[in-house]
C-alpha cells in the first residue's frame, strides 16, 4: 500500500480510532489499527477490542491500494507531533510501514491485515434514524447511573427498550436509577431489548460531539451499530437480563417538594464538605417550606444549611448519599425540580416535572 | 476569637496556606491552620509541615481577638464552596470553631493554638532584596534539574551561592545541571552557601505569580525566609554539602553546533515518539551543517529526522536522554542555541550564548 494524506485528516481519524484501542493488550494485534488504502481514494481505519469496533474512512491520495496494521497509539502520537499542514506519506511493504512527512521519517513494524479480528455483524434487522441531539441527551442523562460493579455485568450499560410509542433508556447501579423516554423512532417497533456496554456509550458520546443531523442505529439481539457518517461504531451487546426497573419507580409518593435545583445543589455541595469518604450521607429535614440540609462527621464536625423550597406535607427527615444526589441535580436544567417522597426508607422520585423526558429514582440512606 | 472576613479574601489566604499542609499527617495538628484574629483588624493564618512554614495576614473585622487551629483543607474547601461575595463569620470557643455565611453554618473541631509548632527562625544575618522577576527566572530555569532521589538529599533543592559579584543558583541530578547567574544583590556579600528544598521552591514559585516588585530574602546557614508582602515563607535549608558542580561544566568543548532551539526541540520530540520508557536515547549524528536525529526501538521501530544547524567541526555521533534534552531546550527562549560538544562520552554544554545568564550541562548516553 502507498498513500498520501493531509496530517489533520489523518490525525482526526486516528484520534477516534485509537481511543477504542486498550493501552495494554495481551494479543499484540489488538494494539494495532488496520489501515486500508482503497482504489477509490480513501484511507479506511479500523480498531477493535473484540467487543467494540470502529471503522472510519477519510479521503487520501492512493498510489497503490493495499492494507496493513500498525500500532494505533504510536501512529497517533506521530501524527500528533507532525507539523500542521504536513502531507504524510504512508507506504507498507515487507513487514514495515514507512511514514514520511517533511524531513521526518519513521519505520514501524506491521502485522498482517489477515490476522486482524473483525466483529461479524450478522443480520441487524432493526434499523432506525435518530437525531444526534436526542442520542446525546439519552446518554448524558443516564450514563452517570451505570454500575461499575463487574459482577453485576448486566448493569454495566444503558438499557434500551421500546414500550408502546416510546423508546426508553435506563441505567442503574441499584442505588439510583436514571430513565429517559423519547418518542419511538420509525423502524424501532418490535426492537429487542438491549443493553449497550459502557465503553460503547463513552466512545459514541465522544463521536457525537462532531455530528450534526441524525445517526443511523441498526441492531440485533446481540449487536448494535451506530452510523455517524465518517465513523461507524459496532459493539457487542451485554448478554444478560436487565432487571424490571419499572417496579422500582414509585408512583404513590405523596410528599412533594418543589425546589430550585441550583440552590439545592449548592447547599448539598457545601454541607457535604464535612462528609468523609466513608460517610457521604446528607440529612434532609423537611418542614413547611423549609428544608434543612445537614451533615455530621465524627472526624470533621458538623454542617447545616437551610434552603428554601415549597413543601406542605408532614415534616420528616430522610438521608441520601450526597454524591448521588449531586449527580442527579446536575442533570436538571430548569429552575425547578420536583422531589416525590414517601418516607425515610422509600425510594424517592426526582424529575423536573411530569412532562420532562428524564426521571430519576434515588434510594435513601439511613442517617 | 470572633471575626468577619470577606469570602474572597479568606479563600485567597487559605489557598496559599493549605498548599503547605500535607494531605496525610501522623501528627494531627499539622493538618491544621493556625488562625489568629488580632486587635489591629487582621486575620493571621499560619501552616507548617515542620520544614516549611507560611504566614499570611489578611484584613478582617475583628470583634474579639484570639487564636485557634482547624483543619486547613476542610476550611479551604468550605471557603471555596461559599457563594461569591459572602461575609464569613468565624467564632471559636470551647474546642469548636463555628463558620457562618448566609444560611450555611459549619462547626469544626479545633486544637489548641499553643500546641501549634512554630519554626524558630533564629538570627537571619544575611538579608537582601531581589526583583520577583529575577527570582522567578532562577526557579524556572533550574528547578527541572532538581534530583528526586531521596538518598541524595543534598541534591533535592536549588543551591544558592555568591561568587565574586554574582549570585549563582544551580540544580543537578547527576545527569544534567542547570545554572543561572545573576548580579549579586546588595546585602548578599558574605552569604553562606545554602540549598533551598524543592517544596519551598515550589510554594515560593506559586506565590511569586501574585507578586510585583521585589521580594525580601533573609537567611542564615540553616534557615531562609522569603517576604512576599502578604505572605511570608520560612523554610529549613537542606543540611548537606552540594557538590562542587563547577568542575562538571566543560570549558574546552570545541565542537560548536548553533541551531534553532524550536526546530531542534520539535525534531527531538518527534523522533522520540518511538522511544520507550526503557530506552529514551536519541542519537545525534553531526555532519557539516546537517544534524540527523534518530531513535531505534526494538519494540516500536525507527525514526529519523534531519534538522538544519550550523556545524563545521569533525563529524561524529552522540546520544542523549531525549527527555532531558527536551527539558533544557524548553528553557531556551531565543531563536538560537549553542551546543558545545567534545566527544560521545563527554559532558555537553548548552546555552543561548556567552551572555545568557543560564547554562546547562547534559551528560551523554551511550547509543
Amino acid at each position: 500500500m502507498k498513500a498520501t494524506i493531509e496530517r489533520a485528516t489523518l490525525l482526526k481519524g486516528l484520534s477516534h480510532v485509537q481511543s477504542v484501542v486498550e493501552r495494554r493488550n495481551t494479543i499484540p494485534i489488538l494494539s494495532n489499527v488496520l489501515l486500508e488504502a482503497t482504489a477509490e481514494g480513501a484511507l479506511r481505519m479500523m480498531a477493535t477490542d473484540l467487543d467494540l469496533q470502529i471503522n472510519e474512512s477519510v479521503p487520501a491520495a492512493v498510489d497503490q491500494p493495499g492494507a496493513t496494521t500498525v500500532s494505533a497509539h504510536t501512529l497517533f502520537d506521530i501524527a500528533r507531533k507532525l507539523p500542521e499542514g504536513a502531507q504524510v506519506s504512508l507506504a507498507a511493504a515487507e513487514g514495515r510501514m514507512t511514514i514520511v512527512a517533511g524531513r521526518a521519517r519513521f519505520s514501524l513494524g506491521t502485522l498482517p491485515r489477515d490476522d486482524f479480528p473483525v466483529i461479524a455483524e450478522g443480520e441487524l434487522p432493526t434499523s432506525f434514524e435518530m437525531p444526534a441531539e436526542t442520542l446525546k441527551q439519552i446518554i448524558d442523562k443516564t450514563r452517570f447511573a451505570i454500575s461499575t460493579e463487574e459482577t453485576r455485568y448486566y448493569l454495566n450499560g444503558i438499557f434500551l427498550h421500546v414500550a408502546d410509542d416510546t423508546l426508553k433508556a435506563a441505567a442503574t447501579d441499584g442505588h439510583r436509577l436514571a430513565r429517559v423516554t423519547t418518542p419511538r423512532p420509525d423502524g424501532a417497533e418490535g426492537m429487542p431489548d438491549v443493553i449497550v456496554p459502557r465503553k460503547c456509550v463513552a466512545e459514541l458520546r465522544k463521536l457525537l460531539d462532531e455530528v450534526d443531523g441524525s445517526v443511523g442505529v441498526s441492531l440485533s439481539p446481540t449487536k448494535i451499530r451506530f452510523d455517524l457518517g465518517q465513523a461507524i461504531l459496532t459493539s457487542k451487546l451485554i448478554d444478560g437480563t436487565f432487571p424490571d426497573y419499572s417496579r422500582v419507580i414509585p408512583t404513590g409518593n405523596d410528599k412533594i417538594l418543589k425546589i430550585d435545583p441550583r440552590g439545592f445543589e449548592e447547599g448539598v455541595d457545601r454541607v457535604s464538605t464535612i462528609a468523609t469518604e466513608k460517610t457521604r450521607a446528607v440529612k434532609m429535614a423537611l418542614d413547611r417550606d423549609k428544608i434543612t440540609l445537614s451533615v455530621t462527621s465524627p472526624e470533621n464536625g458538623t454542617a447545616a444549611e437551610e434552603v428554601p423550597g415549597e413543601y406542605v406535607a408532614a415534616p420528616f427527615e430522610i438521608g441520601f448519599n450526597s454524591r448521588y444526589l449531586l449527580d442527579i441535580l446536575g442533570q436538571i436544567d430548569g429552575d425547578m425540580v420536583e422531589v416525590h417522597l414517601a418516607d425515610a426508607a422509600a425510594p424517592t422520585l426526582i424529575r423536573e416535572n411530569d412532562k420532562s423526558p428524564a426521571l430519576y429514582v434515588l434510594m435513601p440512606m439511613r442517617v
